[in-house]
């Protein structure tokens, strides 16, 4: 089931049947009753209130239902009936709110267990929720399969409709995740400039890219190249380990090719028996000083490398060469310059998740299909939950070329996703 | 003598007078002769190719110089006679180059001694460079002073102009300097995004921003503001003592009211006794991971900082609370999204440098003045090199509120600079 396409106008979409309440997903009655609910949760995205204005637009465009309530920070207010009622936001606003980056209910990071989830199906109760829509990443898939399994289990007629949203891009079944294609404009765009600042300022530069577990988006570094000893020079991704001998004798071939060495490395490198290199070099080192190693919101990473190379790597002259190290952290999924093709996808995964509800669909999750790259299309299917609950996608081995760098058929896959990035020159 | 106004509409420009020989700058015929050639020195910005293309397009326009050569990376390349021939480009592809981010002849940081100047002077001699500009900030400013009064004493005629440059905002006799507006744009951008990341999922954040000895960067922070509740909540410059243990209860009686807290910290922040807090809160640590001190391309102040909460902060159930840090690091001088006043004035301040040497001024440098705020007006005029050489602006007191905050009277002055800033909104 594909059955809206996106075309490149805004708005150019194809309506057909909708979860036709088949498939494990469950079948109820056509339409909708009683309340909905809508909950964002996870890291926030550039598009993330693009997907919840998708849902309240289609949620009043096909009526029956009586309130439409937004949860507080996800579960975390559910669970407490800490709700707002987004019923009286009207166009403008929802358009404001539409091209807002970050989650405007607020998130959570919050992992419900069964005794959570009770409170949660508690409070719908109360509120009389029958359609129950969450918008998050992999985890948020799982919370909204449980949920769903418990009010099922107590006959409590709900319907309960996952939107993925992830930077990572790590959720199986998608072509992509809405979220991705911004962060990785925003990664894109960050490298494109920073490699200006490198050829300016030559030496080694590391950036440190988001990805706990898939590296989609450090990969999205390579469509910064326009010309051909631009960098990135090298990426290092999660899915191949990451050895800090190679690492060095990489960075010092480009270094004495270039003058320069611009390098990609996402936060969750890791090395050969599965341990993140953040934790491997600062074993022996200041552990204390920055707490345990947490990935994002640190510039730990980056340090430890740049001080490897400095401690190893020398110019002509005999002297440590210059090296700086970047860690990208939080604005790659903030940056208020979403992609069009997110900000249109997001919000169109939202409506379609309604659509699914309102055909009768109990339980499931809404995936993209990409229908044509050149032109690029896109279509939204339904999948169920438990196909996309707490498992993660990693970068599919044709998208990765040897130790350090990525292939051509990523940088197509990647490219139309995020859009043009702005042009520059060089003498 | 402020004779080049810039009103509000690109290229708005009354021309007059420009640098008629007199002042301490010296006095030469007028009319330019010879070959020029034109630097690029120091940190890289965002609109530092438009102040090349300035002076390239009013080379052409005035007429009288033969050849329009650029230096590869600032004086290195010029000592050894590594030059570029500019006078080929044309008009498309100065329009491009103008819109690129980052110092395309490249740049350099050296810090020329006397022999090292009397290498220049000599590849000037023989290339009979009439007329040297040099892009850069209060270091390129000095280095251009040496040069000019080393050809001085040699008696060989060559007119030496500075145009200025920094994000830093720290050149004496300006208004303000190209490349600040830009980079606080990115910054005041970049805090605006993550208020509301930090909105929705709720903690201490802290975002370290550039400027060694001047706060105006991080100061930029707070145009970000919108809402009473918005971030930053905090700001520390390098003009204000930092005290770690003041830090501490400024954080936690935000994150007391809100239940959140955004901090914008200067990289320069210094003790009382002028220590950069950097390496202060490193003192007992983990040094040799970090190599000396150094303040951009390292994620330590922002994470010394963030451990320090960690450790001294904890929420109302007692735990740590949940506490990030980041790094803007050199995405804020080479974002390739130019604030408009910006890009304009870079430009003509290349134009306007070749307009003293045209009348005639032996040497000299070129500063901003503002004629008025609302609506923002600017003028060209000229300076002596003396008064901007090696010479550092610091915020002034005006600008400044108490410990951890900037006054309306800054607000004032940089909100035209930067730009109107993407629209967000808050349920």
């Amino acid at each position: 089931m594909a059955d809206e396409t996106h075309g490149k106008r805004e708005g150019a979409t194809r309506r057909g049947r909708a979860g036709s309440g088949g498939g494990r997903g469950g079948s109820g009655t056509r339409g909708l009753r009683g309340n909905a609910v809508i909950g964002q949760s996870g890291g926030p995205t550039a598009v993330i209130n693009q997907s919840l204005v998708g849902v309240i637009e289609a949620l009043r465009a096909i009526g029956g239902v009586k309130k439409i309530y937004g949860m507080r920070h996800g579960v975390s207010g559910m669970r407490q009936g800490d709700v707002v009622d987004l019923g009286r936001l009207r166009p403008d606003a929802l358009k404001r709110l539409a091209a807002t980056p970050s989650a405007a209910l607020g998130s959570s990071r919050d992992k419900p267990d069964p005794e959570y989830c009770r409170a949660i199906l508690e409070r719908c109760r109360e509120l009389d929720i029958r359609s129950f829509f969450y918008i998050g990443g992999n985890d948020s898939s799982d919370t909204c399969r449980i949920v769903c399994e418990l009010a099922h289990a107590e006959g409590y007629e709900m319907r309960c409709i996952h939107v993925p949203k992830t930077v990572d891009n790590d959720l199986m079944e998608s072509d992509h995740t809405p979220g991705y294609p911004s962060a990785a404009r925003f990664v894109a765009t960050a490298f494109m400039a920073d490699n200006l600042d490198n050829r300016a300022l030559p030496g080694v530069k590391i950036n440190v890219v988001m990805g706990r577990n898939a590296g989609f988006l450090t990969a999205a570094a390579a469509l910064a190249r326009r010309r051909e000893d631009d960098g990135p020079h090298l990426i290092y991704l999660p899915e191949v380990p990451f050895n800090t001998r190679r690492f060095l004798v990489d960075v010092e071939n480009v270094y004495r090719r270039l003058g320069r060495c611009q390098v990609a490395v996402s936060e969750g490198v890791q090395d050969d028996e599965g341990r993140p290199i953040a934790a491997t070099l600062l074993a022996g080192a200041d552990v204390d000083a920055h707490g345990n190693v947490q990935l994002s919101g640190t510039g730990v990473l980056g340090d430890a490398l740049a001080d490897l190379v400095k401690k190893n790597i020398t110019n002509a002259a005999g002297k440590p060469v210059r090296v700086r190290a970047d860690t990208f952290g939080y604005l790659q999924r903030c940056w208020p310059d979403a992609s069009r093709v997110d900000a249109r996808e997001a919000r169109a995964a939202g409506r379609y998740a309604v659509r699914l509800a309102a055909a009768g669909r109990m339980s499931g999750s809404v995936a993209i299909v990409r229908t044509s790259n050149r032109p690029y299309r896109s279509a939204m299917k339904a999948v169920e939950l438990a196909d996309v609950a707490a498992k993660t996608r990693r970068m599919p081995p044709e998208f990765i070329d040897g130790m350090n760098d990525v292939t051509p058929a990523f940088l197509r896959y990647a490219a139309p996703l995020v859009g043009d990035l702005p042009e520059t020159a060089v003498l």
